[in-house]
């Protein structure tokens, strides 16, 4: 079975691993399952045979013999479910570690996202300036938030899991952000996923696609 | 096995049914699952009792022997793999409605959410009435493009699943607002939903809780 994910041609977070198509090749890399990329550019995310397979013009999707996914956490849990590696086999603990990507995407995701979304989309407006520290006191919030539940443990939920992945692959768009730095913890849990031999494939992978389309244009 | 939910003293929505504890109960009201409501107040909501179960300090959370959950995605999703009714047995067709869970709490949402924060944490800033239509633009877009995705289909995915549960819960938080009515595939996908009568059950028992709350205060 050939394991299909798309990624951007250029991505614009020249190759720090932030796009969403970093968490399914981690995913991919701890079960250890190969997989065929195909770039997508701008463009063609916009068009019917992209949004066929991702309604809302974005990457990645997943594809393998008669299924086409979308949406990077459930194509997470997809992997997680179908591989083992990344969910224990044990039913409660497998669940806890789901309401982490849930978690991760639904609740510390959003505030995280606003915040770069009004950096590209309203750094020009005289208010910008000032909202700034409303949206970094929600993203503190919830940093201190997780900070507290993870504590001095390795991971979130017992063994590494496909909640941790998807966790760190958000605390990740903070890197080098003050906003992380303010808890200690939370970056020594993100360095430990940055440090799985998966995790470093992954990012020489993405990252590679990056390089040879710079050296091209 | 007796389950528990959690769900506000006091919902601020004043019985609308926008809280996240009404995914859930809709969700148990779907397979036939009774269950225990345990009341919140914002206080109790805050201390280490309830962050032990919800460490965001939300609600819902979720109990069942040995298990507790939190994140109304995961607990949906929880239930859906536990009982018949939410999901396909088919496996590809499970994996594509678990994907409009994600969908629906992580790419429609957000907008949506930001739209809600503004309107309760900036209305006094000058800015507001400005960002409002770069924010409205944003849900918009969201919504035409799954507008174009449902087209003149009843559910998102075949059969009614918890992936249309979680989709128009979300789209029901812009009940009467132009920008839900501008599309009318929408709307009536989110009528057929709230015409369930388990939604409606689950509508009436969270409507009670703020019927009873408003007759004694």
């Amino acid at each position: 079975m050939t394991i299909t994910i798309t990624a951007f041609t250029a991505s614009p977070d020249r190759g720090r691993g932030l796009a969403r198509d970093m968490p399914v090749r981690w995913a991919l890399e701890e079960v250890g399952q190969y997989y065929d990329i195909r770039l997508v550019s701008f463009k063609e995310m916009k068009e019917p045979a992209h949004l066929a397979h991702q309604p809302f013009g974005q990457i990645p999707t997943y594809e393998e013999d008669g299924l086409v996914l979308f949406e990077s956490g459930a194509i997470v849990l997809h992997i997680a479910g179908r591989y083992p590696g990344l969910l224990s086999d044990e039913e409660n603990a497998r669940a806890r570690a789901i309401a982490w990507i849930f978690a991760a995407q639904a609740t510390v995701e959003p505030p995280i996202v606003e915040r770069e979304t009004a950096g590209f989309l309203e750094q020009d407006r005289v208010w910008h300036e000032q909202r700034l520290p409303l949206m970094e006191e929600r993203i503190e919030t919830r940093l201190a938030q997780l900070s507290a539940r993870l504590g001095e443990a390795d991971w979130l939920q017992g063994a590494f899991s496909a909640g941790d992945l998807v966790m760190v692959s958000v605390l990740r768009r903070l890197n080098g952000s003050p906003l992380l730095n303010a808890f200690p913890n939370l970056l020594a849990y993100a360095a430990r996923g940055e440090a799985r031999p998966a995790f470093k494939r992954a990012f020489a992978a993405q990252l590679a696609v990056f390089e040879r389309r710079s050296a091209e244009v």
